[in-house]
């Protein structure tokens, strides 16, 4: 079968935040010197945006500063041999409400990697696009399990 | 366990690579109107760079166009109970050789999603950096098997 002629499906909103609610790591991107940076974070869905943790000082996220980021992830499904990925793009903010902190903490959330990670950042979604389709060798995606990872450090 | 104490161990070029190698899928982070964006990409590791397939005729490929670009794999290692994530950054270039277009093509080369990649784009390694740290919560980690994702289409 020539795939190229094969849809690509659109996401809806709904699946979108679906989809990010099952998943725990994705990957930010965020402009540093007119350079993109890219890193993995874990993070959890909180009032429809994205929270994650990042270490304090950092040039990245100075206090009260914002910057656009968009963070992706992606996926297959094996039993509807479809490969997804969903997209949120907006501007980050840091979280200074202390209850807020222990909100999103309530939801399981931990950093990526070890260290002091103080911050908390919040992804506020401006656009969400996602997509999905079959792949046409459904035989190499079958030996990838369904790509939830999470790790906790504390 | 603490794991704030733990080390986060950086990659050596050698080990970056050989992970770069074995990968299929990374997510790839440009700039944009000054934002930033983020897609997966099907890459093959070919003389030492990075390259991939996509649409011709994008405002974000345009022909002899040189962009910054970075990026990023990352996987989780059952046997070690390691997690680790590789960044390449550096700058595209579209691929104009038929002889080199050929060349990734016997690599293994396939678009991520379906639909015509007539562009044939190379990212030039400037900057590679690697890192890899034990997760303090492998149970959880283990669900996952080793992320090989490969998608062809043709």
């Amino acid at each position: 079968m020539d795939s190229r002629n094969l849809p690509i499906e659109k996401l809806s909103f709904d699946d979108c935040w679906e989809l990010l609610d099952t998943d725990t790591v994705g990957r930010l991107a965020i402009v540093v010197d007119e350079h993109p940076e890219i890193f993995p974070v874990n993070y959890v869905v909180h009032l429809r945006s994205i929270v994650f943790r990042t270490a304090p000082g950092s040039k990245l996220w100075g206090a009260r500063m914002e910057r656009p980021a968009a963070l992706e992830i992606d996926g297959y499904d094996p039993s509807s041999e479809q490969a997804w990925s969903v997209v949120v793009r907006g501007d980050t903010e840091i979280i200074e409400d202390q209850a807020v902190r222990d909100a999103v903490d309530g939801l399981g959330l931990e950093p990526w990697q070890p260290g002091e990670k103080a911050n908390y950042v919040r992804l506020n979604a401006k656009a969400l696009t996602g997509r999905r389709f079959k792949v046409n060798r459904p035989d190499v995606w079958n030996t990838r399990l369904q790509d939830r990872r999470r790790a906790s450090f504390e």
